[in-house]
């Protein structure tokens, strides 16, 4: 067996001798937000962020993180126009990641990030937030990193800001690679313009236990894990098939029971992980009224209480009769 | 291989040439409903109710179903005093279940059967009810079968009636046999006077999927559901060193995973199977936050939207303080 790797161990051999600022700052660089329609549910390396099981997801166009990087006395994290305490959780987080690049001697930054998006509440602002600062960091320092590079990068941050480098559908495979290298995402080359996607929010507040945790908790105590890894695999091809095929019907069913497997796998492990609140269930009780009465609406849930819709547009205005709250994305503009 | 068995064909082997009342009717006949602590979910055989895994169920002390038989001009059946048409869903499988004795062309009788418990309502009144109605056809044709025939053909009206012909803690065995002559409930030889049930009814109105449809519907189309018959397995054995060593901790936390793995092999299925409503939800988080506070109290549920909590009778003042109008269960009297 060889050394166990770092994240700053492999990120090392791709970066010059030196990182230094290229300026006093730069533009601001924007990275969608990404709903999966296969989820990412297990790591096979905690520290890498390797996952066991390939995703793919559909980035939500003008929803997500915008983030700059500028010369600073100190270091400093601004997060949606107010300045974050540097013990904070989320700080840290940021800095850290830097850290990689720069290296902890490296000289101070000040980090700019606005997302348009609820924090930490189940629409993975970590995502577009990682996706957006590896960005700003490539661009920050002159890096000129590949986009392979930048996905490797930006997962080591958290695991599904790899897919959030890019618009429309991504696939992010899980790779072989023990550096993790070949653990990139890579979008399709597909468009689906009708798709439509509904955020129906049950509640914006913190979840009790992170996805990180989560994950986690369920590969080590869930016996129904097990059966997972074959369900995303055959999940994944389900929906290259659906894609391909413009199936909405197809890539409705194979999306939310991606979606629920997940969950169940979470409500198998122990302590169990319910991210659900009763808001939740009633949507989707909601929804499958909705279809009971013929409208064709599909929903997929990330870990935590909030619903994601799937429709075409042509059902839009019977979706908002049951729905009338929900945000409408069109992911592909 | 050997002939497909049906229900008639197994039963008609312990069966004397004629079957003909002994008199003109019975005392009732009583059978108490019963929790499983380790669920019966999944049939290897959908005609004789054979199950995948074996389960551990406890009974509900003076919960339960109260039947007798009467010689009648015509077939009748009356649930709680009132008489139920003939083309009734209920009243059709009770008669299908006496044909299997008396013969299609048996005289006529009258069935009189009392729940006190909540009908189809997760509340388990099968159980009950083919337990009291095999035990009221065995004393009303003077058939005298043996405890092992009582539970095997109780069986064959609702899987866990099997297990609803004793008190207290009571294991059904999966048996291996085609004729599933030795998948029979047998009682643990274990008392435990301080365990107390409280039952919280969320919803009391009939469920949308039947059981044994859901139970079917999971095996066919969840791809979780293969790591369930290990799971139980496992949970079986830890019941039994839970009962053995009086560890409630290690009943309650296999109970409620076992029920939580249950309902996540549903969740998992498609259409998707979701017994559980907005309140069960609420209930379930007020369950965990009432284990945060330091009240130890865990839940089981079964295919429907109610649940079932487990504490010891040390407990009960500080449930009730977050579950007021719960109903208190001894088992052991």
């Amino acid at each position: 067996m060889s050394e166990r790797m770092t994240k700053g161990s492999v990120i090392a051999q791709y970066l010059p001798e030196r990182v230094t600022p290229v300026g006093e700052t730069i533009a601001p660089v924007f990275a969608p937000s990404n709903i999966a329609l296969c989820k990412y549910w297990g790591k096979r390396d905690v520290e890498l962020n390797l996952p066991i099981n390939s995703s793919l997801s559909i980035s939500l166009a003008h929803l997500g993180t915008q983030t700059r990087l500028s010369v600073s006395d100190e270091d400093a994290v601004w997060l949606n126009g107010e300045k974050v305490a540097a013990q904070d959780k989320f700080a840290r987080k940021v800095i850290a990641f830097i850290d990689l690049f720069r290296g902890p001697q490296g000289s101070p930054v000040k980090v700019e990030t606005d997302n348009n998006i609820p924090t930490a509440a189940g629409l993975a602002s970590s995502a577009s937030g990682f996706a957006a600062l590896m960005l700003a960091i490539d661009g920050f320092y002159g890096l000129k990193l590949d986009p392979q590079c930048l996905s490797a990068f930006a997962r080591m941050g958290s695991g599904s800001a790899s897919r959030s480098l890019y618009t429309g559908f991504v696939e992010w495979q899980m790779g072989v690679r023990e550096d993790g290298m070949d653990s990139i995402a890579l979008p399709l080359d597909s468009h689906w313009d009708a798709l439509r996607i509904g955020l129906v929010k049950v509640s914006v507040a913190e979840k009790a236990v992170d996805s990180r945790s989560g994950m986690n908790r369920t590969v080590e105590t869930a016996h129904l894990y097990q059966s997972w890894p074959l369900q995303a695999a055959a999940d994944l091809e389900r929906l290259h098939q659906a894609i391909a095929d413009k199936n909405f019907t197809q890539l409705g069913e194979t999306a939310e029971q991606n979606a629920l497997s997940m969950h169940a796998t979470m409500i198998a492990a122990w302590p169990p992980l319910l991210y659900w609140q009763p808001g939740s269930v009633a949507a989707m009780h909601r929804i499958w009224q909705a279809r009971a009465e013929g409208v064709e609406v599909y929903f997929t849930m990330d870990a935590g209480p909030n619903l994601k819709l799937l429709f075409t547009a042509e059902a839009e205005a019977a979706v908002k009769h049951y729905f009338p709250d929900m945000e409408v994305i069109a992911p592909f503009g």
